[in-house]
């Protein structure tokens, strides 16, 4: 489309010290794939880890596995796996189940550790849906009330009566990033518990649970983590509310003595309170493998990539898209943009169809979201360059 | 060890109509399997799915698997797959998240359900612990309180008072076989509803969910069932149910127009209604590939040869172990009997060590007992006859 910023891509590529991490994908045709946001890319080293998980682990080892192969302990192993990703410490982060319930733990886990005289939850209103239909159901268990509101009103909203507060450190629709550390602080000086969903930021940018006090947080890990298709999702409860942590769903995997198959209930220390039931072996264990691609990459690197990556779309968009066709709902400030970028479009639908014909793959969030997920791991600059000429061809 | 007895076992093994069955099995070792009511041996044709799954669907297709690999619909037909196993309906059970949280969205259902002014609980106080610690958090989450009764003692136990019971269709530790028909009965006339756990029972004998009026049951699918590690578990619904059914888990994949990303919570009709979160797609489509050994399986043959078996296994225990060394914790009736036979032994779990250097794997259950798990679909008599032999000879 342009020669100008196709040869600024080149360049940008060539000078990214990310570039290399793609050959660690499966991304041999030529799509360019811009839904990492909602299903992370395939590691080429998963189906042979696979293989031997379910052939030989499963297979042949059968129940010895759960000791010999470390089954029984990949909850908090993969955990701590995460937890630099985040932010947390050692032994903060424990995976299983989805996020929906990890969020029905987490804030049932905060409003008990509120007490009594705190009866509200406020939920970010524009969260992503299951957050808010899950603290709904929070609340109603719990005795508390739930006020919606957009994210900026939240801090003025705080008082003696919020018992925690639910957020998504990155809006799935718009990719606006909110103010961790500042409505984090704010929250505490309220007396209330802070609870993120990290869904949309984890392994996108730095999260910092621990730095900022974070008291709860939940993510998924199928996304900018590529765990695979609904791999299971991560709670992190902070250290020092892990002994007063107080479950709604206490199973049997998170007793401090689960093989004495004791009727009473007695909770473990530290992370594997957090666990229920028995865990999704296959696909955690295909999340470890896939966490692999993470060894050496700094956090900082990713963070700088995609907002460069980000900027350089918006910037082909703009040069490239017949003005007035498509216009940007992810704000332009570097502080309040995720790892995406929403267009807002007339027949986004019908668009993203044909774009995705075109070999560009983002995805589509009624009623006019054109989505495109930036994965600093293996997006690179000519394919934002790419992507942005064939939307603009399509809308020309 | 006994001639007689070495020929029972090859002439049952010559006339056993599931015997082929134990071919689609990855049973390859000399290893005699009585652990498949912990976690069932691998089908054989399960690898070969599952690298399909990993390489193509989520490495080549990615995110257009959701619709074009049925990614999405899978938890609703994997449900109709485990169906008939359980004499449920099609369109009444629903497969995701862990037997222990299915156990909550369950038993807060069947409270609902029975209307404010029942206030108890009943649980059976010899069930699998997860069951019981589960029961406590919905009974205090729902103002209702938790009687922990022994199963034959609960029938007395109902009243107006009651609101639901949770049983286990087949004790963990001995291998009882709880009256599912008589106990619903009992329950449904006193007006309470019937909640029940068929981890031991699904996939080695007819349940009867349907016929006997069952109004919500769960399970595992790694047992008997042959799902994987930590596969899935599974939420029925009895149909009449279903539009009342509120549940305490109303994740996003549970709302009537999922993809509307609509802030109002509004359930879907059906099954659909017990999801919750994003399913665990790997570990799902596992166990749908597992579930093809059940094609053309009568479970009624299943229950025949299943009874015949542990009879068998009693026998030769009773002829080559010195007496006094074990007793059976498990019921000699037939209609009280699981599919597992349970020993009470003097250091038990020394002996079970032991016992599996020998090539025969059971498992442990404090204080006292050694488990052995008996799969029709591959397990046979000459296994039963050799099992028993080497207990004797370690205990000799």
């Amino acid at each position: 489309m342009s020669e100008a910023l196709a040869g600024q891509a080149a360049a940008l590529d060539a000078a990214d010290e990310l570039a290399a991490c793609r050959a660690l994908f499966a991304l041999d045709d030529d799509v360019v794939y811009l839904d990492g946001n909602s299903l992370g890319a395939l590691p080429r080293h998963v189906p042979a880890r696979m293989q031997d998980v379910i052939a030989r682990e499963w297979g042949q080892l059968r129940i010895r596995s759960w000791e010999e192969s470390g089954w029984w302990t990949a909850p908090e192993r993969i955990g701590d796996r995460i937890a630099p990703l985040v932010g947390a410490d050692r032994g903060t982060v424990v995976v299983g189940d989805s996020t929906s319930v990890n969020v029905f733990k987490a804030l049932v886990g905060a409003v008990r550790l509120a007490g009594d005289d705190r009866d509200e939850i406020l939920v970010d209103a524009s969260t992503f849906p299951t957050d808010g239909y899950v603290a709904e159901s929070a609340a109603r268990m719990t005795g508390r009330r739930i006020r919606a509101l957009a994210p900026q009103e939240i801090v003025g909203a705080l008082g003696p009566r919020t018992a925690a507060v639910l957020v998504n450190h990155v809006d799935y629709r718009s990719g606006r990033l909110n103010d961790l550390p500042a409505m984090t602080a704010a929250i505490h000086a309220a007396g209330a518990l802070a609870v993120w969903d990290l869904c949309h930021s984890a392994g996108a940018l730095p999260v910092g649970v621990g730095a900022h006090g974070v008291d709860f947080a939940v993510g998924c890990t199928y996304k900018y983590l590529n765990g695979g298709p609904g791999s299971p999702a991560y709670l992190y409860v902070r250290g020092d509310h892990q002994a007063r942590f107080d479950t709604p769903l206490p199973g049997w995997n998170s007793h401090e003595d689960p093989f004495g198959m004791r009727s009473a209930y007695a909770p473990g220390d530290g992370a594997v309170r957090g666990r229920v039931g028995t865990p999704d072996i296959l696909s955690m264990l295909a999340l470890e493998s896939a966490l692999d691609v993470w060894d050496g990459v700094s956090i900082d690197a990713v963070r700088a990539k995609s907002l460069a990556l980000t900027d350089f779309f918006l910037e082909c968009v703009e040069a490239y898209v017949p003005a007035g066709r498509v216009s940007s709902v992810t704000p332009a400030a570097h502080a309040e943009r995720g790892s995406q970028v929403s267009l807002s479009c007339e027949k986004a639908g019908e668009v993203m169809r044909a774009l995705i014909e075109r070999g560009v793959v983002g995805d589509y969030r009624r009623p006019d979201v054109l989505r495109f997920g930036f994965t600093p791991l293996y997006v690179g600059f000519a394919d934002a360059e790419r992507a942005a000429g064939e939307l603009a061809a399509l809308l020309d």
